[in-house]
């Protein structure tokens, strides 16, 4: 698999139940929400807005995306929203780097590495000022996926949060 | 990653979150548990017995151990107890069956399917009468582990029941 056919796997909406373990004081969190992703095509302004900010030429990145999400957690009575751009910059067929823009709400711009095992996991390790993301996404069939994210340290060696996503596809409504 | 590598570096007690995500009616279920994983050696009898009782020759075993676990899920009060034998019979560096006896408590005898990707990601497929399993343990420091199981009907497609456990090291009590 490569990640052009790993997005276009992943468009669609999706149904999420996610449960959060902060490790420290082991407490779950529990979020239900809809995630949307939706493919872009590579002269959408906000592609190529995000390239020129990341000084990444047009013609060297494939699928680029939108995702967003809504939902709710039990730990916090606001509502989860938010939404952003991502851009995959191949490198080879089974690695390369992942733009992803501010949007808006909890994200913040960062450029991860992403690379894809024999076995079709998605691994997306991206370093920020004072924390590393890990992130791995499988497709069990074509309307389930699985994701797991752990928020470490950023020695990388303390995971202070992992979460797992279950997300089921949704029917499209007409 | 070899097997026995795999099993050396689980040895000792972990203390484990896991959610168990009910996909049909969106639950969630939280897990908390104490897991002990102990070596034993080929010669102890309970290996002895549950290599006979699948026509395996004990000089084609490595590694065998025992798992115990003891904890409290929030959505049934009875305590959460069991405890099993599990024996790898290696096919390739790579993969292999492994035996698991009815132990205690929930477990039920089975012989799975499992293999070490590249990543260091051991995965273990078990069919049942009428159901699959699907599980993925992973190290993601030497102290810290992560497991996903899922639960399947029996053709293997759809999916039941989605859980995640994150495993942290206990240090251990003199």
């Amino acid at each position: 698999m490569d990640i052009q056919e790993f997005v276009e796997r992943s468009i669609g909406c999706w149904r999420s139940q996610r449960s959060a373990h902060h490790l420290a004081f082991s407490h779950f969190e529990a979020i239900q929400s809809e995630i949307e992703i939706v493919a872009l095509t590579a002269d959408a302004p906000e592609v190529i807005a995000l390239c020129q900010a990341n000084c990444v030429s047009l013609d060297t990145i494939v699928s680029p995306f939108q995702m967003s999400w809504q939902g709710q957690s039990d730990w916090d009575e606001n509502e989860v929203k938010g939404s952003c751009i991502l851009v995959p910059v191949p490198e080879s067929p089974q690695r390369g780097k992942l733009l992803r823009d501010q949007g808006y709400a909890e994200t913040i711009a960062a450029v991860g590495d992403y690379s894809l095992t024999e076995d079709g996991t998605f691994v997306l390790n991206t370093a920020y000022d004072r924390a590393a993301a890990e992130e791995k996404i499988w497709f069990v069939n074509p309307n389930v996926r699985c994701r797991v994210s752990l928020i470490k340290t950023s020695a990388g060696t303390g995971v202070v949060t992992a979460s797992f996503s279950s997300e089921i596809r949704q029917e499209v409504k007409h």
